[in-house]
């Protein structure tokens, strides 16, 4: 039998944050695609639409009106899945737990302009979101009900954004949630057992055969990482020891600023088309303790596989069995680097 | 304050057979919905497709013919995610761990007839859709290299099913994927610590006040979950200790068939339309060992939310923080006890 070629076998792929396994079927690629089809959002917006909830001076569900904001603008989520002033209780019944959760949730809105996405902003602008996230982070973070702080932005119809204003959103909450409590434990078993930083280890090991980086400035790194599960899944790594992006200087700002637009042209250019995702930051829980063994990231989980509208659909054997993907980390990793950094829309 | 209540505040639920919580946010599905719409798929199939690779007779792309099967019918999968001749390897290299993953992939059409679903068919059809199953586990099970068998199926487009043909598919490999490995964990740990059987002692509990139970016969019990993710997730448990489907006897694959049915009918009762969802069931590892820890069940995961065309989006927050369901289980449970016996169709 041959030697074991990792572009055409089946095999499994450790993801070191997690602790979980990732099923990768490069051969598989090739199956042609008779399922759904996910309509093109060609949709020319305005700069400003009196219909949005997110555009300035508008009012919302709730009644209240937006700001006129200039830049970025933050407010509290109308249908807060996290309720603050709730009281605590539950279910301590055999096997049937239950526990109430407090939390917070925001709407964080990028930009006045409605027409507008990342790629399409100015690096300082798209800091001002940065900056915005940073003091949203000291805010919260000072809740003393609050243990844990999520950022992210769904992009897209596709994933489940029901307004194409440019926003993300924050929810807060008491708990440390499942994905990053894996993340937690990982990062502190490592740490104890060789006294490292499991992620800055693992970027020293990506640097010396860079065939999964797609970008670095002199603060942060952007790559495919090697567990990669959605198609052209991607990291933003900063590259000094960082527990929480509270800890960045102003410098440190603009250049995730920077990879982060960078990374999401790289995107939208790579189907020609405004490429959705989730993306968000995991970082150290709001808890008052230092967690030297935590290292902040943002990951991005793009959906699409082949075109603008076939997308990889993480169903029965994913949900059931194991996340599995179709193409190789260091395939998506090469196509994303060989787009242009201008905008396709912008040539 | 006043006290704390499920229906209205947000809370956690533990999943006792992955250890892991989920988010629960009952008041949120008063929110408005101005999101992505999914196609209505008003297909009136014909009972045979000269086109489809699965109708009885046809050529499959590899070239291979389909037998002219009267009842169920199993085959290899054309573009396999498992290959079961593939070189042993893999990687070594610090952080960057991966190893070669051989197995088997299989389809497996539930009827020759295209224009069928599970609940458009008699009982004793969807039986032998059951005899099928167990037939397979048998003999893939059998295989030396085989210690996990993951039977799923995948119904609607919106489920990235590509071929509206009745069918499931059966993924088998040497590795036990992360969600049933989780589940051994629990079932091991409570086994271990109790002498006790996790999934037979919820059981237990559920029937002492049957609010969430749909449906029983002398075999199965069908419910939603006490920590359900989907918005109708449904689980059918056999009442008698079993690890492996292969152990079912007769009546007891009979109720099994009974029970599948029913929900499914139920469910395309709920929203009259075709209702999609992953299925699967996880059951003991296929490696020599008995596994008294564990009991098989299968588990439906549907994505409907608010009707036939308002899914919930597993997004943002979801993907990066926590499953995160907006209506009760509880309220998910009466909702689909309500329903008619009798398929809207056949009315
Ligand atoms: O094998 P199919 O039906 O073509 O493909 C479908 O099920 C597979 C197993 O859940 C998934 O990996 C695919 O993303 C999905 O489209
Ligand atoms: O809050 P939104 O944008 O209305 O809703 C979206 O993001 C949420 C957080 O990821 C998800 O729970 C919803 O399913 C999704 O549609």
């Amino acid at each position: 039998m041959k030697e074991f070629n990792a572009n055409d076998h089946s095999h499994r792929r450790l993801n070191i944050l997690t602790g979980e396994w990732v099923q990768v079927s490069p051969h598989r690629s090739k199956r042609p695609w008779q399922g759904q089809i996910e309509k093109l959002s060609v949709d020319r917006r305005p700069a400003y639409d009196e219909k949005c909830y997110l555009c300035p001076t508008n009012e919302r569900i709730g009644g209240e009106k937006n700001l006129d904001y200039k830049e970025v603008y933050a407010f509290t989520n109308d249908f807060a899945a996290l309720q603050s002033d709730i009281p605590s209780g539950g279910e301590e019944n055999g096997l049937l737990q239950s526990k109430s959760e407090r939390g917070v949730c925001k709407v964080i809105c990028f930009s006045p302009r409605h027409d507008l996405t990342i790629p399409e902003m100015e690096t300082h602008q798209v800091k001002l979101v940065v900056d915005l996230w940073v003091d949203q982070c000291h805010e919260i973070g000072a809740l003393d009900y609050i243990n844990h702080i999520q950022i992210f932005e769904n992009k897209g119809a596709v994933m489940g954004c029901s307004n194409p204003h440019p926003h993300g959103q924050i929810w807060a909450q008491e708990s440390v949630p499942v994905e990053p409590a894996k993340k937690q434990t990982q990062q502190l078993a490592y740490h104890k057992e060789t006294g490292g930083d499991l992620l800055l280890d693992y970027l020293a090991q990506e640097q010396e055969k860079p065939e999964r980086v797609i970008f670095e400035n002199d603060h942060m790194i952007v790559l495919v990482p090697f567990w990669a599960v959605w198609p052209y899944e991607a990291m933003i790594i900063p590259k000094r020891k960082m527990a929480r992006i509270t800890e960045m200087n102003e410098e440190e700002r603009f250049a995730l600023a920077e990879a982060y637009r960078f990374l999401t042209i790289k995107y939208d250019n790579l189907f020609e088309t405004s490429f959705p995702y989730s993306a968000g930051i995991h970082q150290a829980p709001y808890d008052g303790n230092p967690h030297e063994e935590w290292q902040w990231h943002m990951t991005f989980y793009p959906p699409l596989l082949r075109s603008a509208t076939v997308k990889k659909f993480m169903v029965g054997y994913e949900m059931l069995g194991n996340p599995q993907r179709d193409i190789t980390p260091e395939f998506a990793a090469n196509q994303i680097k060989a787009q242009s950094d201008i905008h396709y829309l912008m040539k």
